[in-house]
Parts: C-alpha cells; sequence; structure tokens
C-alpha cells in the first residue's frame, strides 16, 4: 500500500439509523500504510444555555438518562431540529421548553462551542447564557421528564470538583460562566 | 400500554461492534406508556491530564481528527485498555504515550471527572493534574500522528472563549485547572 501524507479517509459506509444519531464505519488510510477502520458517529448539532435569574442563581434541570442509568444535573440542552436550524433559535426553544422560562434572543450571549466527543463524534454544542428570564410554561417533548432547580453558582462549582455533577457540556458551561462573568 | 412510574429499559439490543465503541438499540417504556427506541453507545472509559511544566505552561497535542476532519488541540488523553483497567493507570500511560513526558503516579492528582455527552454515550473521562515532568520518548500508537507544543494557560483560554479550541474534555480540563489552581 502507497504511503499517504496524512490520514485520508477511503470510504464511510452507514451502518446504523438511530433516533438522534447515525453509526458509520469508516475506512481510513494512515500514513504508514495501513488501512483502518473507524467509527463514525453523526449527529445533527445542539445548543445549551446557562441561564441566570435575576438573583444570580442558575436554573439547571434534572433527568433521567438512560445512557447512564441515572438522573443528571444539567444545563438546559437540547438538539437541533435540522442541520439547519441556528444554533441560537435551537437554544431559545430549549430553554423555553425545559425550564418554563424564556429570554429574549438579545438577552443571549454566546459563551463557547463544544466538540463534545472527537474522538468518534461530530456533535457540536453552542452555549449560550440568558439573562432577564420570564416565567411562562414548560413544553417538554412527550418523552422528556424534566425537574427544574435553581442553584447558586458555588453550588454547582462544589459539585463539579466533587465529581457529583459530570455532564461534559455542563461542566464546560459552568466554568466558562464562572470564569467570563463571576471572576 | 401500562403506565410506568419512570422511564424503564425493556431491551437492549447490540446492533454494531465498533472499533473503540459498541452500540446498541434499547427499547425503552416512557412514563406516558409509550415505547420507544433510544440509542446507547457503550465506551470503556478514558483518562486524561492537563500535564504541567515547571515554567507553568501546558503541553498540548495536535492531532488530525476523522470525525471532525481537521486537527484539534487537545490535552493528551486516551480510552482505557478494558473496562477493568485504573483510570491513573490510564492517565500515567497515554501522557507519556502522546506527549514523551513521564510524572510519577504520586505528582498526578484528581481534576474531574466527565461524562462526554449523556443523551446517548456512557463515555466516562477522569481528568488529572500531572506536574514533575520529566523528558522521556512518546509511543504512539501505529494509527497516531500526534505533535505536542506547550502553551500558557492564558493563550489556552482565549482559544476557548474564542472557539478555536473545542474539544469538550480539554475546555473542561483546562478551565477547571484555571479556577482550582490560578485564579
Amino acid at each position: 500500500m502507497e504511503k499517504v501524507e496524512k490520514i485520508e479517509r477511503l470510504d464511510r459506509k452507514l451502518v446504523h439509523e438511530g433516533a438522534v444519531i447515525s453509526i458509520y464505519e469508516d475506512t481510513v488510510q494512515i500514513p504508514n500504510g495501513n488501512v483502518a477502520k473507524w467509527d463514525f458517529i453523526g449527529h445533527k448539532g445542539a445548543a445549551a444555555v446557562v441561564p441566570v435569574c435575576d438573583d444570580g442563581k442558575i436554573l439547571m434541570v434534572h433527568q433521567y438518562r438512560n445512557a447512564l442509568d441515572r438522573e443528571t444535573v444539567e444545563v438546559p440542552a437540547g438538539g437541533r431540529d435540522s442541520i439547519d436550524e441556528p444554533y441560537l433559535a435551537c437554544a431559545y426553544r430549549e430553554l423555553e421548553e425545559e425550564t418554563g422560562y424564556r429570554a429574549e434572543e438579545e438577552d443571549f450571549e454566546f459563551l463557547i462551542s463544544l466538540k463534545t466527543t472527537v474522538a468518534f463524534c461530530n456533535e457540536q454544542i453552542e452555549v449560550y447564557v440568558a439573562k432577564n428570564l420570564k416565567k411562562t410554561h414548560q413544553n417538554l417533548d412527550e418523552d422528556e421528564y424534566i425537574n427544574v432547580k435553581a442553584y447558586e453558582l458555588d453550588e454547582l462549582l462544589d459539585m463539579i470538583y466533587s465529581g457529583k455533577m459530570q455532564d461534559g457540556k455542563t461542566v464546560s458551561a459552568i466554568l466558562a460562566y464562572k470564569l467570563k462573568y463571576a471572576k
């Protein structure tokens, strides 16, 4: 096999169409000449929000996560309806659907951009901070069961460093918010 | 369909065995009585390291990521050999393999624990800080091509907030290090 200068993808084959992800088997050529099969998970992307109440508390969602077999504490977040949906529109929608609080688009500020697990997946999550929250009502998907609770920022930081709150987007979002806004 | 009090998994079926992940289709019963198919990705877990040089700079790895079709800047990290490998042993091994620097086990300190993408995957990454680094040599897997570069912490923070460095474990690790050690 001729050597290539860098890793080159020779083929991408769909092996399973999941509910929210697409699973592919990639064939890649390595610079040493080897040809290998690598995993690739395609994802439509998502948005997450750090919703900051007027008193500085942060709204978090509690939900059961099948992949972990337990409940998690997370910032509100959700997948884009399609790869064409603007991330901000997704954030705006998911905040109100999951928490029952709404913010105007001008009260959303971009915080950070994440790729959740780059070794095998292209999932991107754009994280925003939202302020000037107004109470409306939750509008959950029919398979969503979510409880909302407001936390002090310091309490969330304790949960991160004690290992009680582990969700990657949430850890990144809360730490990034702390460093940028609450030094 | 009888209603259940909480989400209950009725079945878990392997649909594809990948190179580093296993893809399952779960059948779950929702409290509203619906039965749904959900994605589940099984992963062996991984460890990541924030390697801090004596001058305070941080060693980062540059590598091509097939899932993103581009090069990334990440903290050194790698998967466990098996679900029985202690995370610290994995961190110890991956640091030296990827960077060519070694630290004694007592110079590793636990930083945070992450679940990279809880909506569909159980991947856990334990993140450590390593100090008192000693130069040895890289020992890459045959399909790994990695360049190592030392960065100032402030430069890495700029890369996070400007969206130039997006890898989830890396963003969490660098922000958590900054807040804990370099306030």
